[in-house]
């Protein structure tokens, strides 16, 4: 039986033998956090080797260049090489960066903003009133970089084949809309692969704005836990078919792969446009650390060999998702109080609590040890308008405390559930 | 006999001699490069240790942070420690970033324009007409960060102490100066240490703009190659004592010290300041690779310990600068037709050529196969109004090779000036 079927007295019944196993576990004082995208150590500890891998000053040259001394800006060539092929594009395309791709996405949009892209009229800090579009949920930290730089947040709902494209074509109409947020493959945190059809549309898409930027973050492209790698279209080519070759960046990095605070990072794009942004960023860097670079790749060489190594972080974090999701039919699934997907990769599980929920159900989950994301994050400006989406990151605990936190956090939103009912 | 000295007849003769012993270097087709301040392989090769100082899983903890994984955007404690030992200053005072300082500070000023400063009452992008302070010859790469951002370059010639500081106090007094760059030990390209008078007048400023920006690019703090050590105020200390906390940004690097294109780089300010600018930065990056800041700071321990590796370098640094200026001492400073600096630390020699004179002789250089910076890049817009400044950096070519460079060079020299005084 739901607890919207139950009659007030049940709840009532419900809500005391729920409450004193919330209480039960808040007494064991846990401290358990799944607040963000985090690897664990035991993920960590799969590439120890990547810190052997270049040891002796003769390791440092490839291809008649040092990569101890300064130049190439675009990165070294075998780097360049190494993610157009993970990213299925060209080398040319590609400009090899440092250990994050989150710094390489801001600081395109700090170029539109303070020197304008390709084919800006002028710097976007000299036009009022731009706006973006946010497919939500999605990652706070890409609503909050156009946050910071005074854009103004559209929402656009995702939907199970990506973001509501019949909106977002019609949103790109307006010259104010300069660009669109996207993680296409297991969405941050839904988990949700893109259609055909949406990348198709998204490609072909006719904004008002010259200078539109479609922001690919590919931070998943092979990030599969559950089942084989899922091939996914290249981006870049769609659009160049589409007349749209300089409208789109695409990211990755190894943050999740090697070390999350010491991988190697990427932007591919347009060679015109690498043109362009190589000229501005000539004047910001001499180049990204080409030895981390090289030991990157002496160490992943190639896609295929990256994807035996994402086998062994599939066999730590597939455990994990299926704990989450396992846990959730058991003891929420009943109930009727939550909804949530079962993604084959990435790095969350997205829950929708009850309408009016998300908050409540976090905050008792704290009082009883237990950080998750904060609620709304998950939506423009930190506000979900449902107060309903939650975001589960389960990789950073071991299984024993994923165990934990989950029994907790299931107790959460029953609790929070059965307080709205009778509310 | 100085050039100038001498009769027509006697410089025609001088010019035939000249010119036949540059053909002569021309006909050999050398190929050397002594445009930038790139250290030399053998300078690398003294760091390989670098390399294997971390080489296990438990290498990468320190004081309980694993520096594989996300956090502490402000970087390692211990690399916040190790530059703070270093510059002189509180680790409190110290933001540990990646491998390049320049990046640092050109986002610095890209937050000024983006979103203001601490003191800013708009962000710069939002004035126009905007200035910024240039003493020159200078850092080119400096120059072009400022001018990108579309601030006027205003020339502020150096003197022996430093910048002309009766000139700064007058330009800061206007609101539109927002900013002033410095490399103030071993200037770049003129090798002077700021004498204290001018450090003190600069910490004393009272600029108009509430959020004027004194850049301080120590560079070439402990780059001594002729002599000990050579102590040096600390800017962060003397503006506070000057209720001037919050004007200064002070930046530096491992560029030269273990790998240029591999080190690590911080900058300090007031904990103002860095509270503002982390903020702002957490929206940019999680953090820089801090495997890479534990990796040198086990290498390079402390202040007292890098010292003994910056005497190293000096064993090959050292040679080479004497080399160049004993060079132009023999060959050129009995003709009265350019002048240099002796510098005991830094990367560069800079020699001022017989007004009208540098472009020229640079040009006769490459003709022979010498490529150096080009003439006028040490001034804003790569514009020398005199013609006369050329930045010499001997550091990336081995000895037998400068020999050759240096040759060609002072032929260069004279070359250009009989051609002058004769035209």
């Amino acid at each position: 039986m739901t607890y919207a079927e139950m009659t007030p007295a049940l709840r009532r019944e419900e809500y005391a033998k729920v409450s004193a196993a919330f209480e039960s576990w808040k007494a064991k004082g846990l401290k358990l956090n799944m607040a963000r995208g985090k690897p664990s150590k035991q993920q960590l500890d799969l590439v120890s080797d990547i810190l052997t891998v270049l040891t002796d000053p003769a390791d440092c040259m490839d291809e008649g260049i040092d990569a101890r001394n300064y130049g190439e800006l675009a990165g070294l060539p075998c780097a360049r090489r190494y993610f157009a092929d993970v990213l299925g594009c060209r080398p040319e395309q590609v400009f090899a960066g440092g250990s994050a791709s989150l710094t390489l996405m801001y600081d395109t949009i700090a170029k539109g903003v303070t020197h304008g892209l390709l084919h800006s009229e002028r710097p976007w800090s000299q036009e009022a009133g731009l706006k973006w579009l946010c497919p939500a949920p999605g990652y706070d930290r890409h609503f909050k970089i156009t946050e910071s730089f005074g854009f103004e947040l559209l929402t656009v709902p995702m939907t199970e084949e990506g973001p509501d494209m019949d909106l977002v074509e019609q949103y790109v109409k307006d010259p104010k809309v300069k660009g669109m947020w996207n993680v296409p493959k297991y969405s941050n945190p839904d988990g949700i692969i893109y259609s055909d059809e949406t990348v198709r549309r998204l490609a072909a898409l006719k904004p008002a704005a010259p200078d539109f930027l479609l922001m690919w973050d590919n931070a998943y492209c092979i990030h599969e836990f559950d089942g084989d790698f899922v091939p996914f279209p290249d981006i870049l080519s769609l659009c160049e078919q589409n007349d749209n070759a300089d409208m789109v960046f695409e990211y990755a990095s190894t943050s999740k792969v090697t070390l999350p605070g010491a991988g190697i990072s990427c932007f591919a794009c347009s060679e015109a446009n690498l043109k362009y942004m190589t000229k501005l960023m000539s004047i910001q860097l001499i180049s990204y650390d080409k030895v981390n670079q090289l030991r990157h790749v002496k160490y992943l060489k190639d896609r295929a060999h990256t994807l035996e190594l994402m086998k062994k972080h599939a066999a730590v974090m597939g455990p994990k998702f299926r704990l989450v999701t396992d846990t959730l039919a058991r003891e929420v699934a009943p109930l009727g109080i939550a909804s949530w997907h079962t993604p084959k990769g990435g790095y969350f599980v997205s829950v929708n609590a009850m309408p009016g929920c998300a908050k409540r159900a976090l905050a008792l989950a704290k009082e009883a040890g237990v950080v998750m994301t904060d609620a709304g994050a998950t939506f423009p400006y930190g506000k979900d308008p449902q107060d309903s989406n939650i975001r589960v990151a389960p990789s950073l605990p071991p299984l024993s405390e994923l165990e934990d936190a989950m029994a907790v956090f299931c107790l959460c939103l029953r609790l929070a559930a059965l307080e709205k009912l009778d509310a």
